[in-house]
């Protein structure tokens, strides 16, 4: 998205006017792409298709991710209006994360990729034998 | 992936016994996935899937990766079998990369998530200006 090609009183919408183009450095669609394919987003999103979490949840879930790589992640996530964030008031409260109806768009997408290197894990130790072998 | 649970002694191969689960944090899946989703590799599979390209050409499609990023992206996704990376006997000689089978096969999962996310990007700049007006 490049904002320079308009000139001054232009009325269009910056955001509707130019198509999205993650290839170009200065589209706002790159780093929102890279918010939803974050080593520990990536797994959180995923996490959420099956169930709304609470944060500690999410946190077992996702195996191995600080409280903070967590957080940040999922503040990134409910900013771009992927992950609804909501304080229930149980006793005591606690904080649950669940999929917006755009984020349950979006997570299926990750779910088929997670699957896809998943299976394909046998052919990419192969790989990697064959290439080591060679170096 | 947990190598754990077997004894000594049994002879199964340890690639296919156990299914792949990127949630565990001690599975291989989990850097393989990491590899094609990271910032430069993403996107440099994503142009691969339009044609093969040479190394100069990659790095000016992916406008703002440095030659040292994209250099590693593109020998991980070597080893792992995604990317075929072919020396030509052209003069002067040159270095083209290409996507092998199961990188074609990989590369449409990405492209569709690009694309969704870059059409998203309207509802991506209305959530985060609502969530911004609130905090």
């Amino acid at each position: 998205m490049d904002d320079d090609v308009r000139g001054a009183g232009d009325e269009v919408d910056p955001v509707e006017a130019i198509a999205a183009d993650v290839f170009s450095r200065a589209c706002t669609s790159r780093g929102a792409l890279e918010h939803v394919t974050g080593k520990w987003s990536l797994l959180a999103l995923t996490a959420l298709l099956d169930a709304p979490h609470r944060f500690g949840e999410l946190r077992r879930r996702v195996d191995g991710v600080s409280e903070k790589m967590l957080s940040q992640g999922l503040q990134a996530l409910e900013r771009d209006g992927w992950v609804h964030r909501e304080v229930r008031s149980s006793i005591p409260p606690h904080v649950e994360y669940r999929l917006t109806p755009a984020g349950a768009d979006l997570a299926p997408r990750l779910l088929d990729l997670v699957r896809f290197v998943e299976d394909r894990m046998p052919d990419v130790h192969r790989a990697r034998e064959v290439h080591d072998s060679r170096t």
